[in-house]
C-alpha cells in the first residue's frame, strides 16, 4: 500500500499533540481554523441539514425504523466522523443502500419495527463499527477494491430499483404483505393497487414533482432571472424544506389524515436520546454477521469514492484506513445514541461541497441544527405525510439509476458490462448479499479466464529500430533460423498449459527455427506451476533440436529465476538478454 | 484452446473410417498394428496385471468394497480406455486417492461394504463417467489447470497421511471404530494399539519388506551379478505375485487364519461380473453430487498429467477433451459390470511404460490376464491376508509422498508453498474435498493479491541504446522534465487505486516534470474500473500542470482504448507513442 500521506505540521501546533495528528484529523483544520471558511462552513452546513433532517426520516422508515432513529443516527456520529475522519466534505448519516441492507438483514429475525427489531439495528451498529475499526487497525481498507465498478453500477441498479419497489405502498397509501424479494413486492403491490388512496397519490406525486422542480428547473429559472449565483444554491437547495413544510401544512389545514385516511409520521418522541449501550447477545451478534459484513464493505466503498472525489478536486488526500476508523467510530456512536448503521452518502457530500463546505466545521453546523429540532420541534413534524417521505427518497435513490454506464462498459470491456448485468439480475432475483457474492465471484472468474488464455504474439524488427512488434500488426523483419515470441501475461497456473500448448504448435509452424526467444517483457511474475512447465518444455524442446533464450526478462521475474536454479538448468546467463535487439544480433543471421 | 492435433492419417486407412478417427484413437494404431511391438506389448501387460491384482483387491478394500469389486473395475474400463482414450501407456483401473475419496464420500450414506454401500459406489462411476463425457463433449478440459501445482502437491501429501491411517489398522489386525477425519482415525489407532495381534504385523511388516526389496534392492542386486537388462524390468516387478503368493501359502499351510486369527480376504465369487445396470435415485445422486464432481476432477488431473508426461517421451500428443471421454467411457463401463470409479493411475501407467507398452494392446492384455484370474482362480485368493493389502497400499501410497516440492516452492515461489501448506492442513484437519477447495480459494487469493500490488518502475535509457531499463537496477539516463514509469500489470479493478497512489505519489516527487510517460509494454488488458480511474488521474494532473502520454501500448489494448474513446479523450494519438525511444526524443531534453 501507499504510504498515508503525512500533513504538513504547522508550527503553531503544541509539540505534545504532534503524535495525535494522525489519528485525529480534525487537528488539522480545528486548531487553526481560518476565518475566511467560516461563511461557507455555516451556510453548507444549515443546507445540509435542510436535506438531512426529511432524508433521515425518510431513510430510517426505509430501514423499517421509527422516523427518530434518523435523525438520532445524524447526530452523534456526524461529530465522531469530523473528529476521526479525514475528508472535510463528507456528510455521514443514513443512506438510502444501508437502510436497505438493515431492512433486508433484520427481517427474518424481528417484526419490522417492533421493539426488538429497534435493538438488533443498533447491535448492528455496533457490530459494523468494530468490523470497521478492526479493518481500520489491521490496514484492510484495500479489500474494498475488489468490488469492481462492474459489480458497484450492476448493484447500485439493482439496489434502487429494490429501493423504489419497497416504498411504493407509502406513494399509493396501501399496506401490503412483507416481501420476500423483489418480484414479490412487485405483485404484491399489484394485487394491493386497487386500493390506492387518492388523496395520499396525489400529495406523493405533488411532492416528487415539488422536489424535482427545486432540483431541476428552479436554478435555470433563477440564472434566466439574472438572480446572483451565490443565491442559486441556498434557494433551490431549500426545496426539501418547502415541500415537506408544505405538505405538513397541507394535512393539518385540510386534516387529510383523519377525514381521508392519509398516513403520516405522526408522534415524535421529543428530546435528545439518551447514551445507552446497545443490546448484545452472542446469538443475536451470529445471525447478524454476514449482514454486518456485508453493510461495512458496501458502506466503506460508497464513502470512501465519494471522500476521494472530492478531496482530489481540492488536493486534499483520503487515508482509506483512517477513514474506516472515522467511520467506525461514527456507527459506534450511532449504536450508544438510538440509531442505525450510517455512513458517508454520496448525494449529500457533495450538496455539502458545493454548497461551499470548507472544513468539517460544516458537518458540526448540521448535526447542531438536527439537535435543535429533535430537542424542541418534532411536534411540528406530526403530520408529515409518509408519501412524502417516499417521495423524498424516490428522487434520491432516483439519481442513482445509471444504465448508460453498463452500456459505455458494453463497447469498453465486455466482460465488465457481462459481470454488471449478472449482478444487477442476481440482485434483483436472488437477494441483495448473494447478489454482490455473485459479481464479486463473476468479476474474479472473468479476470481469471482472461488471464488463462494469455495474449501471444511472434514479433519481428520495426525498419531499422531496435524495436520488436507483432508481425501481425507491423511491418516488421523476422529471422527464419529465429522464432521471437512476446508472451502477454504472468505465467502462473491457469495458463501453463495454454502457454505449452501454443509453444509447441509455433515451433512445428516454423521447421526452420533452431532458437525459440520467449520475450518476457510482459511476464509480472512465474508461479512455481509454470517454473514446472517450463522445465518440461525446455527439455522437449531440446530433444526436438530448439534452444530456448530469454529476452527483457524484468528484474523481481530475473531474481526469482535464479533463486529456483532455473538460469543455471537453461544453461546460465548467456541464455538470457538485456533486450530483444540484442538477442536476435546474437543468434539471428537468416532473414526471412 | 489451442486445436487438438490431428493424427497424419495412413493411406491404407478405408475413407469412411476417417471420420471416427477423432472419436477412435484406438483405430490409430490397430487398423496397422506392427508386429515389431507385440513383444512390449504382450511383456507390458503381463507386468501390469501381477501389479494391478493385488492393488485392485487392495483399493478396493481402501474404498470400503469388497476385493472383487477392485479386480472387476480392473477390466471392461481398461478395454473401454483402450477404445476412447488417446494415451498408448495409461493403466486405467482404481487408484489409491480415488478410492479414498469413493470411502469418504460414501460413509455418511451407508455403512462400510454393505450391499446399499456396493450400489452407491456403482451409482457414483455413472455419475462420474457422465460427467467426465459432458464436460469432454463441452471441451471443458481446461478447468483442470486451475488446480495449481501447490495445490496438488499439498493435497496428495496429506491424502497419503490419510489413506496410510486408513490401511494402518490391517498392519496391526485391529479393529476401530468408524473415524471422523485423520486426527480421529489416528486417536482410535493408539487406543486400539495394545490389542495389535502380533502374527498379523509379523506378516505385514514382511510383506512391505519384500516389496521394497523387489522394488528397490534386487534390480541392482541383479546389475551388478550381470544379469542382461531384459530381465530385470520382469523379475523385479514380479514383487507382489511372490508376496502375495507367499503369504497366501504362509496363511494356508500354518493355519494363520484359524490359529492366530490373521484376518484374510475370504471368499471370492468365482466367475465374470454380469452385466447390471447401476441404481439410480434423483435423490441419492444429489447427495452424492459434490463427491462426483470432486472425484472427477481429481481423477482427470491425475490422469491427464501422467498421460501428458508418457506421451511427451515419444512425441506423442494427448487431446484433454478426447481423454475426458475416454475416462467417462470407462467410468461408464465400471458402472454396468460391478466397479467403482476408476482412472489412469500414475505409478501403473509409469510401470506399463517402462516394461515397453507401444500401444493400447499391453492394456488389453492386462484385462484379459485379470479377467482369467476372475472366472477361475479366485479360490486361490482365499487366504491373502488383509495386512499384505495394507503392505501393498503403504508401498504405493508412500511413494506419492513429496515434502521436496513444497521446500523447493519455498525457494521458487513463496506463495505457492504457502498454499500447499495451507491445502495440506486443510486436507488432514478439516477433509478432503473441503481442503481442495480451501487450496483452490488460496492460490486465487495469492495470485488476486500479487496483482492487486503491481510492481512499477521508473525508467531510464541504457546508455546510448533505444532501450530503457528500472533506474533502481541499471546504469541509466533520465530526464528531469519527463517522468517514465512502466506499469508490470494489468490494469484492472483490484490494481486501479494503487496504481492511481503510486502515480499520485511518483509526480508529487518530481516536481519538475511536466510529462508523465506510461509505459505499457507490460499492461495486457484493460478493464472498465481502471479505465475510469486512468481518467479521473489524467484529470487530475492535467490540473496539477502535468501532461500524461503513452508508450508500447499493445495492439489489443489499444484497439480497447479507441473502442472506448479513450485516445480521443486524452487529446488524440499524438498521445501515444509507438516506442518509449520515440517518446523521450519528442518528449525530453532535459537529461538530469
Amino acid at each position: 500500500m501507499a504510504k498515508s500521506p503525512t500533513p504538513p505540521v504547522s508550527a503553531d501546533l503544541p509539540s505534545w499533540l504532534k503524535p495525535l495528528r494522525r489519528y485525529l484529523p480534525i487537528l488539522d483544520w480545528g486548531l487553526n481554523y481560518r476565518s475566511e471558511n467560516l461563511v461557507g462552513d455555516l451556510m453548507a452546513g444549515t443546507i445540509v441539514a435542510i436535506v438531512l433532517i426529511p432524508q433521515g426520516m425518510a431513510y430510517a422508515m426505509l430501514a423499517g425504523l421509527p422516523p427518530q432513529v434518523g435523525l438520532y443516527a445524524s447526530m452523534v456520529p456526524m461529530v465522531l466522523y469530523t473528529i476521526f475522519g479525514t475528508s472535510r466534505a463528507l456528510s455521514v448519516g443514513p443512506v438510502a443502500i444501508d437502510s436497505l441492507l438493515v431492512a433486508v438483514g433484520l427481517a427474518p429475525f424481528a417484526a419490522l419495527g417492533s421493539p426488538d427489531y429497534i435493538a438488533l439495528a443498533l447491535l448492528l451498529a455496533l457490530m459494523v463499527g468494530l468490523i470497521e475499526i478492526s479493518m481500520g487497525l489491521l490496514r484492510l481498507g484495500f479489500v474494498v477494491n475488489f468490488l469492481s465498478h462492474a459489480v458497484i453500477v450492476g448493484f447500485t441498479n439493482a439496489a434502487v430499483l429494490v429501493i423504489g419497489a419497497s416504498q411504493f405502498k407509502h406513494l399509493l397509501g396501501v399496506s401490503i404483505p412483507q416481501s420476500e424479494g423483489f418480484a414479490d413486492t412487485v405483485h404484491n403491490l399489484i394485487k394491493a393497487a386497487p386500493g390506492t388512496n387518492g388523496v395520499t397519490l396525489g400529495l406523493g406525486l405533488a411532492s416528487i414533482a415539488g422536489l424535482l422542480f427545486f432540483s431541476n428547473v428552479l436554478p435555470k429559472l433563477l440564472k434566466q432571472r439574472g438572480v446572483p449565483t451565490g443565491w442559486i444554491t441556498p434557494l433551490s437547495r431549500s426545496g426539501p424544506l418547502v415541500v415537506v413544510g408544505g405538505s405538513i401544512v397541507l394535512v393539518a389545514a385540510l386534516g387529510l389524515h383523519d377525514r381521508f385516511g392519509v398516513a403520516v409520521v405522526g408522534d415524535i418522541p421529543r428530546g435528545l436520546p439518551s447514551l445507552s449501550a446497545p443490546p448484545f447477545s452472542i446469538a443475536q451478534a451470529q445471525a447478524l454477521l454476514p449482514t454486518a459484513f456485508v453493510i461495512s464493505f458496501v458502506a466503506f466503498m460508497e464513502s470512501i469514492s465519494v471522500a476521494k472525489s472530492l478531496a482530489s478536486k481540492r488536493r486534499q488526500r483520503i487515508d482509506p484506513n483512517q477513514e474506516l476508523l472515522g467511520l467506525g467510530a461514527a456507527n459506534l456512536g450511532a449504536a450508544f445514541t438510538g440509531g442505525y448503521p450510517i455512513t458517508g452518502g454520496v448525494s449529500r457530500s457533495v450538496v455539502n461541497f458545493t454548497a461551499g463546505a470548507n472544513t468539517g466545521l460544516s458537518a458540526l453546523v448540521t448535526a447542531s441544527l438536527i439537535a435543535l429540532v429533535v430537542a424542541f420541534f418534532t411536534p411540528l413534524l406530526y403530520s408529515l405525510p409518509l408519501a412524502t417521505l417516499a417521495a423524498v427518497i424516490f428522487v434520491a435513490v432516483s439519481k442513482l439509476l445509471d444504465f448508460q454506464s453498463i452500456q459505455r462498459l458494453w463497447r469498453v470491456a465486455r466482460m465488465d458490462a457481462v459481470t454488471a448485468v449478472i449482478t444487477f439480475w442476481a440482485v434483483l432475483l436472488i437477494d441483495i448479499q448473494t447478489g454482490i457474492l455473485v459479481g464479486l465471484a463473476a468479476s474474479i472468474a472473468f479476470y481469471l479466464w482472461r488471464t488463462s488464455r494469455p495474449h501471444m504474439a511472434e514479433v519481428g524488427r520495426v525498419g531499422n529500430t531496435e524495436h520488436f512488434r507483432n508481425i501481425k500488426r507491423h511491418e516488421v523483419q523476422t529471422d527464419e533460423s529465429v522464432l521471437a515470441i512476446r508472451i502477454d501475461e504472468s505465467l502462473y497456473f491457469a495458463n501453463t498449459k495454454y502457454l505449452e500448448d501454443y509453444l509447441m504448435q509455433a515451433v512445428a509452424n516454423h521447421p526452420k527455427a533452431h532458437a525459440l526467444l520467449l520475450i518476457g517483457a510482459a511476464i509480472n511474475h512465474i508461479d512455481g506451476s509454470a517454473l514446472d512447465t517450463l522445465d518440461t518444455l525446455i527439455d522437449g524442446l531440446k530433444e526436438a533440436g530448439v534452444t530456448v533464450y530469454f529476452s527483457e526478462i524484468k528484474g523481481p521475474v530475473m531474481d526469482q529465476l535464479q533463486r529456483a536454479g532455473f538460469i543455471d538448468r537453461i544453461g546460465g546467463p548467456d541464455r538470457v538478454f538485456l533486450s530483444t535487439h540484442q538477442a536476435m544480433q546474437t543468434l539471428g543471421g537468416h532473414p526471412a
